[in-house]
């Protein structure tokens, strides 16, 4: 799932979305119910109608979002009830319950919602980690009863750090409820790469495969193709359009960097085997000469390719599966990293 | 002409702008001299290869910006023979010749390329400004003399400030070198809007219809529409791109800033009458909301329209003059100036 935080994929319009085939964006109800409110997305007819994409759209609840710029200068404080937080737009005082997270989903009105959980920091204690992953599990039931829309799935999020036991009860608990979906959440905040690893198989592994298993915040290329080897159905990534506006692409045959200046006279394309509308029309030096300049459309035409190139490898991957490949595409997937 | 000042029209690829059907755009001379620089252009095979773009290509000559750019702090001297002046980008020293600007231009491979002048700020003294005009005619004949590339087209630039006795002298000294086209150049740097109408319209009645008239640094809707009256046919428009950067759009009904308050909950078209894929996809309110929030779609969007409109409204004025009607479209034009 390409990032559309703002209910814009950074620099990409709809019609480069379905150019790239994507088949399901994110956006996210922590921004959106600051910028332009929940109530202004409702009046223009809700997310998809607002944004212009009538595919699929998954809304994160917030919990990411409210520990993670709410809780700067320790603004976050949770109760058992739920969050009270500053906003990082303009530093006005918040409170957020797994209620009010669903309601505000609700309103915005994304196809897939999710529940309102809090995301504790790598390197927390054994004994808070173990209470967040109980209050977790208590908001996960508080958010099924509040959910009311029909037209939307609701899904629940297991947490627990790296600690696999509790994984293991958070994984329990959530199942009881019985989601339509389940997410792997906690693990892309500072984790070590092996841990995080087998914290996702150990979790995977847990969940129903009759159900979407979705991975929170995970988008390079090799992570991909590890966490689809895990079973995982879903990923978001933020970080093909942030890479582009740092001026560095995937590519088959690895990551470049085009502000470098080994690209000033490079007239070949930025991957040959891709064939999205920047690969198939530029030269590595005019990008390099775009980004270099700081001119916009560099900035799209990085994004558009990197969108595209991780799609591709998703949809790759997904036809490994299915023709009963997938081992030997795994051995030759690229390693951008 | 949509402006690609460095090889590309701000925030819009290619082809956006055949969709937009832009006849011809202008890339700057000055500035890809610099950045790439020409040789970096011409090994990757000219202008048109380099940026991904098949139909008409303009260079304007960099004359106004050695003297716009390189005159800054008073950096740019002037003798017979050139211009010496310091790059804004770096500071180093250059010197630029009309051979030079010719040579360059070469290079660079565009459709059109015009001759390398002096361009004298509003205000100037009329002695000076006599001698600049001799010294841009004495320069035009080493540019025609200079010109080798036969599929090129060259323009002379007529000079001369407000002052109408030094336009004809420029005139009659830039048709003795019978150019493909002739160009006003001059007067986009400060005078007022009614010397500058009716030195243009007083300098395009002495030019030659057969020829294509072009008056440069023009871009406003009212404008256009004025110059067409006068008789010219081609016109460089920064405008349409930077007033959408600024987040200003020209509509069929005045022009509106989209980071207004009053658009917030505004779920019409941002220009009902507009037939871009901005106008028939979004609403002022989601407009407002990228705009407000720094979101590149947003600067994107407004670009694409303002130039469609631009384009249109040129369109719409040479179909209504080839109806016999151009007085009454004259009438009814938007005045969104």
């Amino acid at each position: 799932m390409p990032v559309g935080t703002r209910a814009t994929v950074k620099t990409l319009s709809p019609r480069d979305l379905l150019e790239a085939d994507a088949g399901i964006i994110l956006a996210n109800a922590y921004h959106l119910y600051f910028r332009p409110g929940a109530d202004v997305v409702a009046a223009m007819g809700g997310l998809h109608k607002f944004m212009g994409w009538d595919r699929p759209i998954l809304t994160d609840s917030g919990g990411f979002q409210v520990f993670s710029l709410g809780g700067e200068g320790g603004t976050a404080k949770v109760t058992a009830d739920g969050v009270s937080f500053k906003s990082h737009y303009d530093g006005s005082s918040h409170f957020f319950t797994p209620e009010s997270a669903i309601r505000l989903q609700e309103e915005l009105g994304a196809d897939i919602i999710m529940c309102f959980d809090e995301c504790v920091p790598a390197g927390a204690e054994r004994g808070y980690l173990e209470e967040s992953v109980r209050r977790t599990a208590d908001w996960a039931a508080r958010c099924h009863a509040a959910h009311t829309r029909e037209d939307q799935l609701l899904m629940g999020i297991v947490q627990g750090g790296i600690d696999l036991e509790l994984r293991r009860e958070s994984v329990s608990r959530t199942l009881e409820l019985d989601f339509g979906g389940y997410a792997i959440g906690g693990l892309s905040v500072g984790e070590e790469r092996p841990a995080t690893l087998e914290t996702m198989q150990f979790t995977a592994a847990l969940l129903p495969r009759e159900r979407p298993r979705y991975f929170m915040g995970l988008g390079d290329p090799a992570g991909i193709v590890d966490a689809i080897a895990a079973g995982i159905d879903m990923f978001d990534c933020v970080l093909p359009t942030r890479e582009a506006r740092n001026a560095r692409a995937y590519t088959s045959a690895g990551r470049l960097n085009l502000r470098n200046a080994v690209h000033t006279r490079d007239d070949s394309p930025l991957d040959p085997e891709c064939g999205c509308y920047c690969c198939r029309t530029f030269s590595r030096a005019y990008l390099r000469h775009l980004l270099t300049q700081k001119e916009i459309l560099g900035l799209h035409l990085l994004s558009l390719h990197n969108v595209t190139f991780l799609l591709d490898l998703a949809r790759r991957a997904r036809k490994a599966i299915l023709e009963g490949r997938f081992s030997e595409f795994r051995a030759v997937a690229p390693d951008t990293n």
